[in-house]
């Protein structure tokens, strides 16, 4: 390392993802030279604590990424629209958890661990992927590697978390409400989502996918540079859990698999943890994962629908791995390999 | 019609199932001769109302089912593979919920409305198939007809009524002890279930699914008359809801699909009902689903997995479709064809 230590800055600290974030710029123990929070205008002045020592939130201007090598930013479409670009241009590399630039060509799309290498074609932007897509990555590479993937369809059961503040409160509220008989009206959601399944995240797009399931198809393509011949589709369900995205994934693949390779081969990737024995009840659940780094994956099992297939059931943390855990390994690679 | 109307007996009367088919054989306004209840020992002596008149539950037994024509079982598989033949013998014709004869080549295995024709080969037991499965035939069978299914992926979303009384109140229990604070020992499931998913239901095969994973692939070949060269997985999920099974189904046809067409075809196809606009929002959620008779379908859209293909969401009231009301209307179908 010859370079001198960055000056980080984390953009929407206030939020759900944000704390995450600090919690895991902490336990990764990341090195800089200066630290600073920044969030909008209504909690810019409050006071946070990081490492023992107190901050004072900073307004999010223009200005504000003056002398900022490396921002970690997740706060909103909105806010990363107007603000990724100022931070470019100040010099400033804007790692995104929104999905504003995911998709553009000059953006590298990057999970820490699968497609480091193209971090190198940055232009000042870094995108994160969904955390749909985030936590099928780290399996998904591995396997791909072996076998080549050629098609696969996942079914989700998303945590409301992935919603944000009020979507986890609308979740204890309308629980609560429901145990005692009494009705309830959604805000967060659409329908009700205490002891219902939502099959709606994000809206509509004109193929009849909604956005997180085409984010899906179309991030997964990108991060493991798979052409259009690669088939993906998605079914995106919100779940009443708190924590944990949890994916029924069916994969069709170019060569032959053997479930007990592929199982040996998943327990030898980095970032995944392997819970997968049917004799002792042994598979993942969200509840499990919440809080963890891993992506856990169970329920392996040679596919009975195609001739060269597997099924399995992948469960992470959908706001550490999902969102803030990503976003810290991608500015530690960053740092690592002096893109900054 | 000539016969004589039939004398009824329901077997697991007290049971979640058992109750739910009291309360259809009044709305459907099943006419019979003659109506006992029949349940294990520890409910006998019980007393039970049925259409506003008091009845003495009474206790299974070989005697129970002389003179009885038509017996609608819902008390688990032993008892089912005790008293069947037994009853089948004395010539009462035996409509059974659970899994003990679905795939047995004898027993006709019957969604109503779906293959009622097979009733005709009936020698005293008539299996209803497994839920999971129930819910899925009236839209797949009339897709069939049209499209041919090649293959279809299955991802469940499955109640705890499925399990029984203990599991209702196992998913109550365990959410007013989470929303305190407190730990909870489950004990009708092998992990907690509020606020989580559990990617298991029954037992392991040796293949890596569970039974109830096999039995959408098994009862749907036999319900459809698929060979096996229709390719179906599954993977079947408990969720924290009570009533109302949802699938995401992803099919694979023979011919091409256009969703347009395939939405009015379900919009015609008796037993389903068509809750799919998304410029509205309207889609199937179990809580809209409970209590009510139609199988729903909603998230219709061409598949981008498969050339040919369909993707959609189906939700029922797994209790009704999926046990209580299958029970009944094979019990109509019975007597409509003279078939006791």
């Amino acid at each position: 390392m010859t370079k001198a230590l960055p000056n980080i800055a984390v953009l929407g600290a206030t939020g759900v993802v944000g704390r995450e974030i600090l919690k895991i710029l902490d336990e990764n123990n990341v090195q800089y030279n200066s630290i600073k929070f920044l969030a909008s205008k209504r909690s810019a002045g409050s006071t946070l604590e990081f490492k023992g020592q107190k901050y004072t939130v900073i307004e999010t201007t223009p200005e504000a990424f003056d002398d900022v090598n490396i921002c970690l930013a997740s706060a909103g479409g909105e806010t990363s629209k107007k603000y990724a670009p100022i931070a470019a241009s100040k010099g400033c590399v804007f790692i995104d958890n929104s999905s504003a630039f995911r998709m553009d060509e000059d953006v590298p799309l990057v999970i820490a661990g699968v497609n480091d290498e193209d971090l190198r074609k940055h232009h000042g932007i870094i995108a994160n992927p969904n955390c749909s897509t985030s936590q099928l990555m780290l399996p998904l590479k591995a396997l791909d590697d072996k076998y080549k993937v050629k098609r696969m369809i996942v079914s989700t059961y998303q945590a409301v978390s992935g919603a944000g503040l009020k979507a986890i409160n609308e979740l204890t509220d309308n629980t609560k409400t429901n145990l005692v008989g009494m009705p309830y009206e959604p805000s967060a959601f659409k329908y009700e989502i205490a002891f219902n399944v939502i099959p709606q995240i994000d809206v509509f797009c004109e193929n009849g996918y909604t956005k997180e399931e085409m984010k899906v198809t179309n991030e997964t393509r990108k991060i493991l540079h798979f052409d259009e011949n690669v088939k993906i589709s998605c079914t995106a369900v919100r779940v009443p859990v708190y924590i944990g995205h949890s994916e029924a994934v069916s994969v069709e693949f170019e060569n032959d698999v053997d479930v007990n390779e592929a199982r040996e081969l998943l327990k030898n990737t980095d970032g995944v943890e392997v819970r997968d024995d049917v004799s002792t009840y042994t598979y993942p659940t969200p509840k499990d994962a919440a809080g963890k780094n891993p992506v856990y994956v169970g329920r392996m099992r040679k596919s009975i629908a195609f001739d060269k297939g597997l099924d399995f059931f992948c469960v992470a943390d959908n706001l550490r791995i999902g969102a803030a855990l990503n976003t810290v390994r991608i500015a530690q690679k960053v740092i690592e390999m002096e893109l900054y």
